[in-house]
């Protein structure tokens, strides 16, 4: 449960079951990491949020306000995890057709961190997920509320050694983790996923691509098919709350832990992109 | 907004905001017909609603509580919409990971009945939608909360002479209407697609399909391209509330508005399976 929460602006613990958040999943939402009573990548969440607004025909959604409520929420917390949702609020029972005037719901809650062993930020086991993404090119890349086929695919497995499943596209090439963007090195290639018909584009997995040309690499956007993993030098995961997680097996498969992990991880400990890297050590939990 | 609603059994107008309905359309939905104070094809929606739990592996939904309570929201209304809601419940914080033991949420709620023209009994022009269902078959056919494309879907027209939109699977076959399924008549071949890759399998398709022996039919499920749809004599639309559109043109071709949609639009008059059929009339709006 929420440690804290506002909805539409009051600490209130009710969303109407009009709501076409729960009716379609007609929504968007972020997850962002608090570190030292702040939000962190703060403007990248909101971007997102602002462009899958767009994409999906909602209203521009009231940035000044969330970030007035998602800096107080913060503010209160050493370290935890923010939620925001925005939704295209109450229908006026016209079914799917979206309201002339929607009013959209917004919510932001504070919640705990999540227990991770720490182990995760030297190397991690993965699974391929039987379920696949589907491709879908009107949704691709946004972070919107319709999640069932990663509820499904996380429901694959119980084994706690197993720390995250990667989704194949309809063709068979890796898209992402179920709560994870991926990413590989090869050479001096940073491989990812273009996720131009699925998947999400998250916002850690695009301030690693901004970094990428400092640490001399250079992006190749493209599916990786689980039989090119052998020749990757190295191959990892993000998101806003793990930062990065070394993939060191999928399937069995080996891969080698690396430097440009490392290097990665060091920097995201620097700018404390998340309370879950430690300050001092070069990317270890907490 | 609803006339009344069970929230778990209570009468009360919240759902928690961190309910798994709402942060990852985890959860199914129903949409049934009120006719006379009495919900129509219950044990249909009751069927569907069980085997949709089974496919996202919910807990079975306590099917005695929900008659109860579906009977008693409908025996305050000579006419309306029953809408029925079931979650996987409120998360324990371990993301898209369903809990050990999920706490569902249900919801029941009494609507009034939509306005619409009762010419559309007579005949109603289709457009064909611009974005297409995704292929998910672990999916198909189950009447889940994760409902973007048909919410993008209905927000490509708002012309009101348009009836509903028509959309297609990946390889450019009919699937469904936005809110609808369809069906076609060629010869004495009863045609609608098989909805193994997408689409909702409706309780209204189902008893049409029930009763396509007894008026001289043979099912075919197989997807119709758009191309084929001058070979077909007629073509039609049903879901629970409707009961059933005959189609007269789709994207400007025409479509003759024959005897099968006729004789099921009695039949379904006759048995009283949705109020916005009159008892008498041989199937015209209210």
């Amino acid at each position: 449960m929420a440690e804290a929460r506002l909805v539409n602006g009051r600490a209130e613990a009710a969303i109407a079951p009009e709501d076409r958040g729960l009716a379609y999943g007609d929504g968007l939402f972020e997850t962002v990491a608090i570190a030292d009573g702040r939000p962190r990548l703060w403007d990248e969440h909101m971007d997102r949020l602002l462009e899958g607004a767009r994409r999906l025909g909602l209203p521009e959604p009231p940035l000044a306000t969330l970030h007035e409520e998602g800096h107080a929420l913060a503010r209160e917390a050493s370290g935890g995890v923010l939620k925001v949702y925005y939704t295209r609020g109450v229908g006026d029972g016209r079914g799917y057709r979206p309201p002339d005037r929607p009013e959209p719901t917004r919510v932001v809650s504070r919640h705990e961190l999540p227990a991770i062993p720490r182990e995760r930020w030297e190397g991690v086991d993965c699974r391929l997920c039987r379920i696949r993404l589907s491709a879908q090119p009107a949704l691709a890349g946004v972070k919107h509320i319709n999640r069932l086929e990663q509820v499904l695919a996380r429901s694959e497995w119980q084994d706690p050694a197993v720390a995250e499943g990667l989704m194949l596209d309809p063709e068979g090439a890796i898209v992402e983790g179920t709560a994870t963007n991926f990413l590989a090195v090869r050479g001096r290639a940073l491989v990812t996923p273009a996720l131009a018909s699925a998947g999400v584009a998250g916002v850690m997995r695009r301030w690693v691509l901004a970094q990428a040309e400092a640490l001399g690499l250079r992006v190749e956007r493209r599916g990786i098919h689980p039989e090119e993993l052998p020749e990757m030098d190295e191959a990892f995961l993000t998101n806003s709350l793990i930062g990065l997680w070394p993939v060191r097996s999928v399937a069995g498969h080996q891969i080698p832990v690396g430097p440009i992990s490392r290097r990665y991880l060091a920097r995201m400990a620097e700018q404390r992109l998340t309370p879950l890297l430690g300050q001092a050590d070069g990317g270890h939990g907490p």
